[in-house]
């Protein structure tokens, strides 16, 4: 049995009450202070962990999309075809990232004005991690004989930049108030993309002979 | 010879001014002031013309789409087949806009934050103006036997949202420095979204035929 919190806990407690006074204040109003009570921490604790604020609200980010990364490669190991995986991915990329900030909409405009240059730089390295994990299914995709393209790494980065606009950061909260529209919308821009990588009849003739 | 400016004229006018201030100073220390002594007319001229500095701003955006929708509209009528048609309409989409913020990359973060809700309430109309005109093309392409898809309007929906995050609006000022790889990252993500339109194999070799 564990007693102590670890480095790890502590940071992760943080990052969730962080996540909760999103909710109950907005960005603009949550205060270093605050987010010590909540926790039930004292204020020089926080500071051990975070340099700032900013810094946990980026970092609280962070854990979405790493979180989001999990998922993701759970479903490129495990389920189905290539075509199969690569759908289930993309949509779970927006509608993970869309109920990660949804008890929050209200304050979400809030946040993403006060930090969007630094989210911005952020998103670079987001994107690099994901379009690794998109990029393997591809070239497995390739590899069956289903899907067509140059390359793996530009094509996994073209998936995420078109599929990027239906991101939190670039809908209005009117507009994320509604899931099932979002669903909808990332549903067929991916069935799209995805018939755009299919390989044509050749390729295709020898994938369903193979069945 | 006309020597009297027209109401739309000082409008103009306005907008341009408003153009090379968001250059020179940035939205947030722009005022009324600077703009009336940029055109040489009274503040109350301005007044006469929009409510708000804000105002201003959003209209010179909006002003950007309609120039960029009249763009569209020429390409839609007269050049090439469907897809080709198609193609630059998408490509022109992202590339004018950013060529129209281009002066100003450096402020446009701060603008941004500013006007962001209005901003995106705007981006519907300018969404259903553009994707009326998209849509008119797909019919063609249905037409012509190139594109399958089910609902011409929805699909325009759709190719707007994919491209979308290409965006000025959707890039840090530091992406949108670099002109050749944005126009790069459009061209593939329309090529994508083209291949995932043209019907399959019949329609395709029947096309061919004609040829």
């Amino acid at each position: 049995m564990r007693s102590v919190a670890t480095r790890e806990d502590i940071r992760d407690l943080i990052l969730d009450a962080a996540d909760r006074l999103l909710a109950r204040y907005g960005y603009r109003k949550m205060t270093m202070d605050d987010l010590a009570q909540e926790v039930g921490i004292g204020k020089g604790t926080i500071y051990l962990h975070f340099p700032s604020k900013e810094e946990v609200v980026l970092s609280h980010v962070d854990r979405i999309v790493a979180r989001l990364n999990e998922e993701q490669s759970k479903i490129a190991r495990v389920c189905g075809d290539a075509p199969a995986r690569l759908r289930r991915m993309l949509v779970k990329r927006v509608m993970f990232r869309f109920d990660s900030v949804q008890h929050y909409t209200e304050s979400l405009s809030d946040l993403l004005s006060a930090l969007r240059p630094n989210l911005l730089t952020r998103r670079q390295r987001h994107f690099e991690d994901e379009s690794r994990i998109i990029a393997a299914v591809l070239r497995d995709g390739r590899r069956e004989g289903v899907f067509e393209f140059r390359d793996a790494a530009t094509t996994a980065r073209t998936l995420l930049t078109a599929t990027g606009a239906l991101l939190p950061y670039n809908l209005s909260a009117r507009e994320l108030g509604k899931r099932e529209d979002v669903e909808a919308e990332a549903v067929r821009v991916v069935e799209l993309l995805l018939n755009g990588l299919l390989a044509r009849t050749d390729s295709k003739a020898k994938r369903n002979g193979k069945r």
